[in-house]
């Protein structure tokens, strides 16, 4: 069912991706010139799982959110996922020569362009959202784009990968390291589940549930990451491997092994879908979803 | 008078970026990396004339808009104009080392800083016109988004930044130009004052009819800009000139030529004041801006 469902919105939200980078000019817009869109479709049409669409989708759908704007706000946050992809893979920040197998952005085409398609993606994301197409109350579609803004922003995810670059020079202690990943990889996370919320209902019970499910779920997401690392070859992966390691990047799991990890990761889903007990039966997707970040293989 | 209102928006605008980009989180935010924020701050807290927010502002005072959320506005437009900035000034695109007499935020800083400093900027634009304290209906709220999007995305800014870069190796015609220009530095301009007709009205003759102003005082901005790169010394801009003509850049004036181009400087000022003619001597500020943009020195 789970693995059904997340084949099925990644074809969905491809396909809608696919025409929103498309070359029809939108109400605005001046032209759109062909190799910054080119990049820009590099950097997204990937094959993906669209793992942070879905969670925007599913949490929407629990709580009876409309699907065409669930679609939209999950497509518009892939955009942005895929431009902080883009810009983290620059030869000044990580870089990165592959993602998923594939040359990244500033391979394929150079660096100017690299950096320009992140900063279209970004800004298109936010354009999405807030269009009248996204079939929401206008006052729905604002407070999307806040909370967008500052999941992505120096208080959310751009903050935690200038944390990151930083850890490379000087090991973050726990708490540190906490505070870094909740920042770099559980801001968007986070959002997608509050998302789905957002759209769903004015009800701020259901907001924050579904927050802190998100949150859980950033944590687990990250742990799983942090321990596929210390275990996983480059060919199942796509990318180089024990690079955290090499570049002295404090983990939780180098911190305090890989027993505790596994441990706390089964704590933090255990935590995540005590969350989701007031939706009964209707939450068993998002319950197999909490299963499934914590279980990856890739 | 236009002066005194350019240097007391310009304090306001000042005071209120100063607040923004302080050290206090917002809901939402996890935590603001010092480094980052200070390089947000280099970037945005110079001593710039925030012609911009200026716009914002007296288009909305002409149509009776709401000062406050004029001046978040325009805050949010200024935060985004130096996002491009950054951005343009980086070793990958113009390679810079001097903005405004200072050093570029990849010197002061270091490159990834630069990157991010540039991608919180605009993230925080849209966080910004988006909350709340901007005190407008949310449906205004969510327009001002999607038109700020527009301008500054794929087919706005952005992409006239990707055009630029690509008129370096192959020079464009007549009507590639006017597309650049149209694109990198007209689009936020326009921007600017449309957006002080959709803070303070509905009525789309008056969006139109400020839109069309915005485009026609970009236009003259950017040729303006153009004889003064042919003209002025380094001193006087604080920036190298003569620089479009040593990368191989087509200008109108190296086209077209001197003449022509404070001519056209001419007819589209006359043609942005006429558009101004029903709104009376409420227009007189907004009139001597437009011959301001036109013979500005620096």
């Amino acid at each position: 069912m789970f693995e059904d469902r997340l084949r099925e919105t990644a074809a969905q939200v491809q396909a809608l991706l696919t025409e929103l980078l498309g070359t029809d000019l939108l109400e605005g817009e001046i032209a759109r010139p062909p190799r910054l869109m080119a990049a820009m479709r590099h950097a997204v049409l990937n094959g993906g799982k669209r793992l942070r669409p879905f969670l925007v989708m599913e949490t929407a759908r629990l709580l009876g959110g409309d699907a065409k704007a669930a679609l939209r706000v999950g497509a518009a946050l892939e955009c942005l996922h895929c431009y902080s992809l883009v810009h983290d893979d620059l030869p000044a920040m990580d870089n990165d020569d592959l993602r998923r197998g594939q040359p990244t952005v500033h391979i394929a085409f150079d660096e100017a362009t690299a950096i320009l398609a992140g900063d279209s993606l970004l800004t298109l994301a936010f354009d999405i959202i807030a269009a009248p197409e996204t079939a929401l109350p206008a006052a729905r579609r604002a407070d999307l784009v806040l909370a967008l803004a500052r999941a992505a922003g120096p208080g959310g995810m751009a903050g935690g990968q200038m944390l990151d670059l930083e850890a490379e020079k000087q090991a973050p202690d726990e708490a540190g390291i906490v505070t870094l990943q909740a920042m770099k990889t559980g801001a968007l996370l986070r959002f997608a589940c509050e998302a789905g919320a957002l759209i769903a209902t004015d009800d701020r019970e259901h907001h924050q549930r579904l927050q802190a499910f998100g949150a859980l779920i950033g944590r687990a997401f990250q742990l799983a990451d942090d321990l596929l690392d210390l275990t996983a070859d480059a060919a199942t992966l796509g990318k180089a491997t024990g690079k955290d390691a090499g570049r002295n990047k404090g983990t939780l799991v180098s911190l305090k092994g890989q027993a505790w990890a596994e441990a706390e990761l089964d704590r933090l889903i255990d935590a995540a879908i005590a969350l989701l007990v007031p939706y009964g039966d209707s939450a068993q997707v998002l319950i197999e979803a909490a299963r499934f970040v914590a279980n990856r293989r890739s």
